[in-house]
């Protein structure tokens, strides 16, 4: 079987054996900007050199996952629109799988990223898993009797859109509207807490991370500066995580799963995220749900798309 | 089949053909001061009577499923808490087959009312649904690839208490936070609304409804003012359907679901609330999600409970 992670600056594509374990891996640059014709041919040529460098030929594959941004249509492999790489209704799956000669299935990358935390990764074992990446967005994944759940448009997850404030207020989110998730505990929106409490005169090593230039806080320098235990930018992360700890307890509420998996470049903060965030979830959800639930970091990190587009190929032939 | 909608005021009983017709119908009070005993019997009466009123024996009956309020274990059948009924870890299937000597399937009540206009009422059709109950509460059953999904403790669709304004803000919920949709948008939340815009000297005929004695305006009260006309009233609804909206964008951008369904007493206002839901609905989901779903007025009426139980039997049997 063969993954491939379609993103807007890199294909990663690795080949795996039946139990899902990763054989040979091949990473190259998308270039999005060469046209929709030269990605496609890089990715063809992705799975061939990884399927080469297993030691295996095209006839040994059982079939090749794909997972891409934006909304498409897993049933007829279809991008709809994949704004990072331009792309408007490119039969991705149809042009891959008449070259390659195989089954090619398509499928949304944070719903890729769930599946293979739920299989492989900090979901093992469990039924119902929230997947919530964090990152310069908040995206999500629902793994739903142990099956990718996409809705009814194939649009399902958007968890960073579920509006936590009071909608007339809070900062503007990308989608145009105001309160949601993302607006307030992505990345960008961590970034902007921070330079606030820099500007307004709290001591933080923050400023000597940039030089004082204050402009140049992202996300990773709060980051940083909470894991060097710097109080201001703990303090950052904190309210980051109490809205990402409404948002959370809000799904498990709805949802009640047993596993809640949160995984981004933001989740690399470990517990100093983690754990308000699951204070604020204790205080908010109801009890017979938080009984049941655990609240984990992602474990496959930037592997967790290609192991879930392998993890989908073998939920196909299954 | 039979179904019964135990209810903490009547029980509501009705015998049905395996096309999921009504053939017979019982309602007895409740009782719960009675003790769990009177209950169980009286339910237990009553689905004899409404076999026997449809003209069949127990021996005819393929199964009987059970609407109960409050948390409970659909696989032990055991009924865990319904403070209604005060009850406390009732294993009320065992003690309806063993008297009755037919299977008997026990599922939360907003569940199946879900289930019910999922299948036979106002969602016929859908395969991904959202019921919601407005009423004293707001509660919620999902209906997802066409069956309840019920989570992984038997508690999902807590729609009432997705937090959608700040948390140290709004009025305080039944549950102990603020925040929550149902302190917001529930009859007590209209009804308290109502009040607060009469004391500000609002003209409003609720005064004349009440004979002038404010503490008597209800949700019902504000509705039959909204129905009639009374703008004061109009812009009550109107701003409970403002957070409804809210609630329901949000849900809708997590499930993508094709249909919502919204039932309870303060769904009897119609389109008087529906109409200013689905705008602000328009105008806060995802593109892709919003464009698959349509919101609607529940068509079971009390019923739903009987109906969705009935149902409940014939997923079981099939």
């Amino acid at each position: 079987m063969v993954g491939v992670d379609l993103g807007g600056t890199k294909v990663a594509t690795a080949a795996a054996n039946l139990e899902a374990a990763i054989i040979s891996r091949v990473t190259r640059p998308t270039e999005p900007e060469r046209g929709v014709d030269a990605v496609v041919a890089t990715i063809i040529d992705s799975v061939r050199e990884a399927v080469a460098q297993a030691g295996a030929r095209m006839d040994d594959v059982a079939g090749v996952g794909v997972g891409s941004p934006g909304p498409l249509n897993p049933e007829t492999g279809v991008v709809v629109f994949a704004p990072n790489l331009k792309w408007h209704d490119v039969p991705l799956g149809a042009l891959m799988s008449e070259v390659l000669g195989v089954p090619v299935y398509l499928e949304n990358d944070a719903n890729l990223a769930g599946l293979g935390e739920a299989r492989l990764g900090a979901g093992r074992g469990s039924k119902n898993m929230i997947y919530i990446t964090v990152s310069t967005g908040i995206g999500g994944g629902l793994i739903l009797g142990g099956e990718i759940y996409s809705g009814s448009s194939f649009v399902a997850g958007e968890i960073g859109h579920m509006a936590i404030v009071d909608v007339d207020e809070g900062p503007l989110c990308g989608c145009g509207n105001r309160g949601c998730l993302e607006a307030l505990a992505a990345g960008p929106a961590i970034a902007r807490m921070a330079r606030e409490l820099i500007r307004h005169g709290e001591e933080t090593m923050m400023v000597d991370l940039v030089s004082g230039n204050i402009e140049l806080v992202t996300s990773e320098i709060v980051g940083r500066a909470a894991l060097a235990g710097d109080a201001a930018a703990i303090a950052v992360v904190g309210k980051a995580a109490d809205y990402l700890g409404v948002g959370i307890a809000n799904l498990i509420n709805i949802l009640n799963p047993d596993t809640v998996v949160i995984g981004g470049g933001v989740s690399r903060l470990g517990e100093v995220l983690l754990e308000p965030v699951r204070e604020v979830v204790a205080g908010r959800a109801l009890k017979p749900a938080f009984e049941a639930v655990r609240i984990v970091q992602a474990e496959l990190g930037p592997d967790a798309g290609v192991v879930g587009a392998v993890c989908l190929v073998l939920s196909e032939l299954l």
